[in-house]
């Protein structure tokens, strides 16, 4: 088999269209226990380009090939390894870089397995945004059908998948956009309501539900933003913060947490996949969610794919506003080098 | 038995001392089911003073006597009470405004009794502060013996009491202070280590502890004080916000609650009592903790008692900073009018 493959390498932080590299690396051919993939499409997310700036929250050693999720087929099999077939689609290990060609990997870290029929670029995407969606939806607060939940940054990635969950388990979404126009968009996602954030937010939001109580707020922005998804959930409502897109610390007024009983709760799926998870925990999310995405239940648009060797153009398209969904890496439409 | 008692009212908010009224009023004999209790103490706590200068969270109906703790004795019984004694030293409920002489209240409604020989200034304070810092320290997170807990605000009445609490049951504390000069006051309560808050707290709590982690933070000042609290908490570790010194909203990066899995919830007993707990709850809880006053574990320093007619004296001594202890009025020190 091919022992050379193409990745895209940072060996420092910068703007990620500046210090991105092409470079052919080694392919190490699978030992006991290990698998090697052919990676057939890997997103670019907005944590990839933080990361790359050096803005997230956690040191990365350099040099590295980003990309914490993609899908791909099985290239070579190693000893030991009785689960997989040649050809066989799965889920690519987070941390196997998946911005490159073809990666070899611990057979035991696969998370998942696709149908030959299923669409690689929609797998790719199940490691980290739905479950984030799913996991903040089910494991903080018991929603009963018809229940509300309301969140910010609606149109984010995780904030889509959310509302695709929620139209299919009958849960019902307030969601809270930055500036009105894409209403269409978020009819045809499922969402039941779309309200423009601002110091009004509790009197739209419940002119939206009916009056009905909002049980869960799920914040992607942090900052004010927080405070005033708070002073809409019920009381002894919920809270989870997920991101930080306006840069500042969760504002969380007294008025919400101690004479309303509001609990601020944070989410990071790393951490929930390392430290709180169990082994069946997750083969039971990622089962269950990859069901959804092969049913087209869960599904993201996409604008563009692009071979490795264009990774700057790939990284600038990624980096622009008003896409209509998202950049992938398409490593298999380049042969290997 | 006479029917006419003194008390301090408010007709309007502002400054407590200039719109503070002594009057003279009915009190109703006990009906069926109702005690009338010659209140012995009652304490001026700062929410006491936010509550009449219109600052606190909650509205209340005006002309109003303000109290929401006290102790004193059974001065009549009414019929159908087959609990209590004449002289029998009991809590005061929490509505029956305790800044006056005489109250008539519904048996039932009685959290605690004490025994005769207990001190009332003491006993009159289990009402509140206590259960605030026992449930703070028990319904969270599991602490176990050897077990950090910091808090802020170590100074206020609820920080005494929680001092107080984690001594006798082996848990740690690190207390943050705004400026030294107290060390010796909160060795005397059982403090393990006490800190100054700033920017560079988290590695002075560290000396504190020797490294080992904080499993719990209590919070009275919210604000960017909350943030540093938060990171002296270990992983997935829990803020409790329950006052407001700062006026601000509690600060919690994205650092804390994603990255490390910190919690803020907030603590209200007033909640607690009306929406939370099941009457055996409450009955358990306060029976512990009515115990521990009354054996001494549990101490509030005084620093002055009042006579009702003396209110607006007792109401600016309250507002002055820097006193060694609490304001208590003694209504039963001057005769009924």
């Amino acid at each position: 088999m091919p022992s050379r493959a193409r990745a895209v390498q940072f060996a420092r932080f910068g703007e990620p269209t500046e210090v991105a590299e092409i470079v052919v690396e080694d392919v190490r051919d699978p030992g006991p226990g290990e698998v090697t993939i052919d990676i057939e499409a890997a997103a670019i997310n907005p944590s990839h380009l933080l990361t790359l700036q050096g803005k997230y929250g956690i040191d990365f050693e350099l040099p590295m090939v980003p990309g914490s999720e993609g899908a791909g087929t099985i290239a070579a099999i190693g000893p030991a390894v009785a689960r997989y077939r040649l050809g066989d689609r799965v889920l690519v290990p987070a941390y196997a870089g998946s911005w490159r060609q073809r990666a070899t990997v611990k057979a035991a870290d696969i998370l998942a397995d696709f149908p030959r029929a299923a669409d690689p670029v929609q797998c790719s995407m199940l490691l980290a945004n739905p479950p984030t969606a799913y996991l903040m939806l089910t494991r903080y607060v018991d929603l009963k059908p018809g229940d509300w939940v309301i969140q910010n940054a609606a149109n984010s990635a995780v904030g889509q998948y959310l509302i695709q969950l929620c139209r299919h388990y009958g849960w019902r979404t307030v969601n809270v956009v930055r500036r009105k126009g894409m209403e269409d968009f978020f009819a045809r996602l499922g969402a039941d309501a779309v309200v423009e954030d601002g110091p009004d937010l509790t009197d739209r939001v419940k002119t939206a539900t009916g009056g009905a109580p909002v049980r869960l707020a799920i914040d992607a922005v942090a900052g004010a933003a927080t405070a005033r998804l708070a002073a809409c959930v019920e009381k002894h409502g919920t809270v989870i913060n997920y991101g930080m897109l306006s840069g500042e610390p969760c504002h969380m007024p007294p008025r919400e947490t101690v004479f309303r009983n509001v609990s601020l709760r944070g989410f990071w799926l790393t951490m929930w996949l390392r430290e709180y998870s169990t082994r069946h925990d997750r083969e039971q999310v990622y089962a269950l969610l990859r069901d959804l995405i092969v049913r087209g239940v869960l599904h993201a648009d996409v604008e563009a794919t692009y071979p490795i060797s264009r990774a700057r153009e790939a990284l600038a398209h990624a980096a622009r506003g008003g896409r209509a969904g998202k950049i992938v890496f398409a490593p298999q439409s380049e042969a290997l080098p």
